[in-house]
């Protein structure tokens, strides 16, 4: 069989041994960064963003041979194949084509015989002309009151990719709509959310792709007795985003409006979907969502086209792969110098362990360590003042700085130490990764800095909604490149079935115990019916 | 000399030995737990938590050699001498006292000879009047407007534990007051704040025991420019919370008032002294903070004197240090069950990689193996389907379940599938951790659960002050001796140190182009002159 993992290639062997090499004195990163050119010969710019990758633990040979393994397991064109409606989600017999939903290209896309880019665009203007008509006050609630209130209800893949994006872009929100999340079945959620919003000016846009998901159905179901509650129509202030056919697309069970989700688009990408259209076009206005599209499509453009050597995706993939599998680096922080990136990493959290965080590979065949990497952050410079002792001085992991080069609040100038607020926030970046790499020896070992702890550093030029998509275009491409690179399938995720299957048994047992006071707890699990027990019992 | 880490004693090779043998199939959890009354026999009550380790891979052997190292390092007389101001901290030379921060005893306690609980009663009864004051009106701001805003500036120590505990309790707050957190230098931060309140009715709180941390002192200098801006006199909008004499605490720049902070208690430990006691007791009111320190005097006074058998931080402690050195797991995820906890992981992955990623010991020695373990989460039932594919099928990792038996939203009983949704809640974590340890084979290996995956489950009887008190004390103990078991100093971080000085050199070569528009940046280091070219340029 034709070699389609990185672990396979001959090569492999050439990257263990050089693995090995990296480890020497001489490769510390305090010697690599000094190199005539480090910075122009490891950085690139594509799709609209900037990669410096110069201070990772890679020499040319090193980046060669990455190349090469790339050009042989074809990973570009599988990217165009993956853009163009190639069934290569296998497990489950799907394309995967989230690409699609931000393409504005005319080229027909065929899956089973069928161009689904008139549906694709079908569905952005349906979410365009229900959201102008909220907006210009056309569509109101069941009072004749606007909606000042949109609560978006889902979990998981159905909620993250919008709540990063409305934080990253609320400076662009439409302030007559406050934006709340509704995704845990924790009542304290429902609970909080109730307290926040007013019924009357609140439209639910409940998400859920088979419209049968637990925790979505339980808070769609509190939401419903809340309005009934309140003397008002449901009917009047529900959207719902799901699969055509779905008991949420059920013409006898009326809502506002529906748009489609399809089964070509995994949840964890589906943010330029109907999943993240509905919501960020309510609270963004549509204009400033298709921008941020349009950033997208940019980045997807360059995925698929760009030279390996100057893939932006591509080459943060190849390098997260050699940190994983050859370095033994075993998580990876996200480093956003930027508050209005907090949800970033969240995001890409799920976007990345769900995709890539496999026993098996695509083949069916065990892995012998598990593929995928822990992914963890939170923005700079408090990550400074809160995990980066350990960074410095503990275990070492690789990060990827992301910095912003223009403010979104210009009108603040003013300066401390001679500096404003933006630059101190940029010297503080700059200086982790300089430091992180370089270390720094000291007699007294409580002040010594081992140094040659890797990163990466990304740039945007602003915070504009294109940019906003770029980013997400970026982290999207460099998880599908890495699965393809680990040869597993990044679209499935089965490994979360076990859990519902076990929580689907213990729902069983407690309704029992509902419907009787006096039902016994089967025994079988002594540690679950403690459990059981102590939650009916409501005390520890 | 005598031992003072885990792996300087005897019993290590042993230790060693066992965690060899945990990788035998015979030892795999789903045997394990299946051995009469392994609840029983894993599990305690105590601090008024229950907490369950019968899924983590110890037997009654390990558990006993644990034990043992735990008594031989004498960790619980340790415990005793930090609460009795033993100067713990020796690269410091200072005492750690955040425990009489929440002592109500009338026993003394002496640092150099001086009695320190009047001082901390002093700066209790501070915060209490000056509270009190602001809630009925006696204190307004300089137009005689009631306060509508506390905004707390301060980052790291300074700010992640009142955000933490700020956000649990939520329920509990004062609605007429709004707190909003200032931690990130980002301007972004600052002008989302200055978005969101109204000056005239805004208290700033400023938080910092030096007075001089960068990022703090540019986002109060903003705060000042905005107050003159609207032609407020920012000494009635301001309340510091820094240390004694610092320029925080200065008569000839007057402020509303100082509340003291002493350098006995670190940042990240601060949270039950002035740091927390200022935002918190403004927001909750002051009798919800002070029920919220006497849920962690009982867990403290339980750290302190239970058995080690029945000392729950100290168990949660020994399990980590035995996962983390002997079983080789590199993190550990927090997921409460509880979205008011959200914040939560982020409070525990400062205070315990900040204590503990360390390079060297106490004696100044550098460790083999860093000491620390990386810390992340998100609430459950949000991380199922989020990053929860790669805890079942990826790399395994420990995981602290969290799990809050009453909710504290009752109103909302109806049901879905039979059950609550607080119920459904449980459901899914008491599944999750079942079948993490047990796992499920099968042919198809996409589907194959390996299993033998690591867990805790800490229940809390609900989601009082009081047990929010014993779940932060829970924490803080158990990250000091696991600091102790690794022999390293949980209470200084110099590691922070030299990203510091590197950015204050940037900062001077900013401070320099500003001034002159013609200033060359320095060429010693090409790539950050790159950046600050870039940054200058504005665009990538």
């Amino acid at each position: 069989m034709k070699p389609y993992r990185l672990n396979q290639l001959e090569l492999n062997t050439a990257l263990q041994k050089k693995a090995r090499e990296m480890n020497q004195d001489k490769m510390h990163l305090k010697h690599l960064v000094s190199a005539p050119n480090r910075l122009s010969n490891y950085s690139a710019k594509g799709g609209g963003l900037f990669l410096d990758y110069s201070r990772q633990r890679l020499d040319d040979q090193t980046m060669q041979l990455l190349i090469d393994a790339a050009d042989k397991l074809n990973l570009t064109a599988k990217f165009q194949q993956m853009s163009q409606g190639a069934l290569i989600n296998k497990t489950e017999n799907r394309a995967v084509l989230h690409t699609a939903t931000r393409s504005f290209s005319s080229t027909p896309i065929y899956v089973d015989g069928h161009d689904i880019m008139p549906d694709m665009q079908n569905v952005r203007n349906a979410v365009k002309t229900f959201c102008n008509r909220v907006h210009n006050g056309e569509i109101k609630g069941c009072t004749g009151k606007a909606f000042r209130h949109a609560v978006v209800v889902g979990i998981g893949g159905s909620y993250l990719g919008a709540e990063f994006i409305s934080t990253a872009l609320a400076a662009y929100a439409n302030k007559a709509i406050r934006i709340h999340y509704l995704a845990n079945v924790d009542i304290h959620n429902f609970g909080a959310v109730a307290d926040a919003i007013d019924p009357e000016t609140t439209l639910w846009i409940i998400i859920s792709k088979s419209y049968t998901t637990a925790e979505t159905t339980a808070n769609k179901n509190q939401a419903i007795e809340l309005m009934k509650d309140k003397g008002l129509e449901p009917s009047k202030h529900i959207v719902t985003v799901t699969s055509k056919g779905s008991p949420g697309d059920d013409p006898g069970d009326p809502v506002l409006a529906t748009f489609y989700m399809y089964d070509f688009i995994g949840g964890r990408y589906s943010v330029t979907s109907a999943v993240g259209a509905a919501p960020l076009s309510i609270y963004l206005g549509n204009e400033t969502f298709e921008r941020f599209l349009k950033g997208a499509e940019q980045m997807d453009l360059h995925a698929a086209q760009a030279p390996a050597h100057a893939n932006l995706p591509l080459i943060a993939a190849l390098i997260s792969v050699w940190n994983t599998d050859y370095l033994g680096y075993r998580h990876n922080a996200i480093i956003p110098y930027c508050s209005a990136l907090q949800k970033l990493a969240p995001h890409i959290q799920q976007l990345n362990m769900e995709s890539n965080g496999k026993g098996a590979d695509i083949q069916g065949q065990m892995l012998d360590t598990p593929a995928g990497t822990v992914i963890f952050g939170e923005p700079g410079a408090n990550a400074q003042h809160s995990f980066f002792q350990l960074a410095h001085q503990g275990q070492a992991f690789p990060i990827d700085f992301i910095g912003v080069l223009n403010p979104q609040y210009t009108q603040y100038q003013s300066c401390s130490k001679g500096v404003t607020n933006h630059q101190e926030l940029w010297a503080n970046m700059i200086a982790q990764a300089k430091v992180l790499a370089i270390g720094k020896d000291s007699e007294d070992k409580t002040r010594y800095f081992s140094g040659n702890r890797p990163s990466s550093t990304l740039v945007l030029d602003d915070l504009s909604p294109e940019n906003v998509g770029r980013l997400l275009s970026f982290y999207e491409a460099r998880t599908v490149f890495e699965g393809f690179a680990w040869g597993v399938n990044s679209f499935d995720q089965f490994g979360v079935e076990l859990g519902k299957i076990a929580a689907a048994d213990l729902r069983r047992q407690m309704a029992d115990k509902n419907q009787d006071p006096d039902h016994y707890f089967e025994a079988s699990d002594p540690i679950a019916k403690m459990y059981l027990e102590m939650l009916f019992e409501g005390k520890i």
